[in-house]
């Protein structure tokens, strides 16, 4: 009967009509926090409310803090360091895997459930969720450090959708059963861009200032929005402090590959994303 | 049109007439490791490839080795003990979280997706999967122990049905933020008991020896059904070692709350349970 047949594509035209709909994706917020807040209990405490209280689905990535430094330096372990920066040797790794697998992410975990928000801890190797390689170059050792290669944004989302808040510690893997310690504002990215194809990602990076700052002695000299153009006429200037600049480099790349909206806030501003358009600090803005 | 409504009752009726089919439940296994295993890396990674060809769905609940002491012992902590067992205080509890949750449940993770078996690491604080209160007795302070009161088993089947398989560490939470310390022979009988209501629970405990022996210094000696009966018996003749009796009393304690089978066994010797009906050890079995 051809005649049949013939129907069903008229049908699927009929639903393919409004892509407006079609497109209309769910928000997720994917909040990453680090510094200090980490390792004050009663502010960690008032941030962690505040963060049950967002609406929508959500995700929340953290650092370690100076725990894992203060551990070292109790086991008298000696750092070692290239071009200023800490390898993380197998020893190191040990440590950081328990302070921010551990100690953090169970403590953080806990303290949401008694804020009622559905809190599951995870690593990177927990479901394959993220895999890294570890890193190489030349002749420099950089230790068991990851750089995130796949992201399973299939499996996350299953996780968002039986009303799971994922709580995500610092840490990748090889998919040879090596642990990778990779760095915090990383993994926040590179879920927020694996995750920008399902859903409208709001990025959201909270430390101890209001924002990205015009002035850093004046605390109100915050930027409201800063595109690219005014990001690097402000490095130029020597305006934006070079600790910031891997973390608006992030944001960046994170506008660049499909992330809705990105800020950067302080940790105690959160509250003011709960309503349906509130922001605060700085908004990473697409040239307009 | 009463005729076709009064056919509804009738169509039910045939589906109730198979009760046999409708109570046919899934296969579940809940595989408890401790001791020495845990600190032996490639008897470790053995067991986990093992474990990981297990058919059915799985979870793996496994205890802490001698790493929590071993680092308690490195940071000069001093142990608290009251009637010789070691009392979980703040510090001590800060380790333990480390060790259990961060270093062997992270490793374990890592090790068994290199095994292509999607796990899950998580501690009773996760989901609020096992929700324990401080234990308290007269004027004993036992320090952060935790005592069991619920399990979320429908949480951990809507886990198990996206094919995940649950690894927990023996944390368990009181709900108002706080990680307690609780015994993994006992978050395994718990977890069995609690699943049972979904599915037919087969709880295996691996240890170093073979299972129950009758003589402790011969290896071959492994008793192979244990029933009350004859476990009273073998008690009063003093001939089941104090450390087996705990890990018994948890085993009958399962049967008798509707766990299907339950062994006994060496962690070398999971791979027995691949098969249908392949078992290896002492089954602990109701009296016949």
């Amino acid at each position: 009967m051809p005649g049949r047949r013939s129907q069903r594509p008229v049908c699927l035209l009929i639903f393919c009509a409004w892509p407006g709909e079609q497109k209309k994706m769910k928000k997720l917020r994917i909040v990453k926090i680090g510094g200090q807040v980490i390792d004050q209990k009663q502010a960690l405490q008032r941030f962690l409310q505040d963060f049950a209280r967002l609406p929508d689905k959500k995700i929340l990535v953290h650092g370690g803090g100076k725990k894992a430094s203060a551990l070292l330096e109790r086991l008298a372990i000696e750092p070692r360091m290239v071009d200023g920066r800490r390898i993380t040797d197998e020893e190191t790794l040990e440590i950081v895997q328990m302070v921010y697998a551990g100690l953090i992410n169970k403590d953080i975990v806990a303290a949401l459930q008694s804020c009622k928000c559905r809190a599951l801890g995870l690593s990177g190797a927990d479901l394959d969720l993220i895999r890294a390689v570890k890193r190489e170059a030349g002749s420099i050792d950089y230790g068991f450090a990851g750089d995130v290669r796949a992201i399973d944004s299939h499996m996350i989302g299953q996780l968002l959708n039986l009303g799971i808040t994922a709580v995500f510690c610092s840490l990748s893997h090889d998919g040879n059963g090596q642990i990778l310690n990779t760095n915090a504002d990383t993994i926040a990215t590179e879920l927020a861009i694996a995750l920008s194809l399902y859903y409208e990602v709001e990025l959201i990076f909270c430390f101890e200032k209001n924002g990205v700052l015009r002035d850093m002695q004046d605390a109100c000299s915050v930027i409201p929005t800063l595109t690219m153009t005014a990001y690097q006429q402000l490095r130029k200037e020597k305006i934006i402090s070079s600790g910031m600049i891997p973390k608006i480099d992030n944001a960046f790349r994170a506008l660049n590959k499909g992330v809705k909206y990105i800020y950067i806030t302080q940790f105690n501003q959160i509250s003011a994303f709960t309503g349906e358009n509130g922001t605060a600090g700085t908004k990473i803005g697409a040239e307009s």
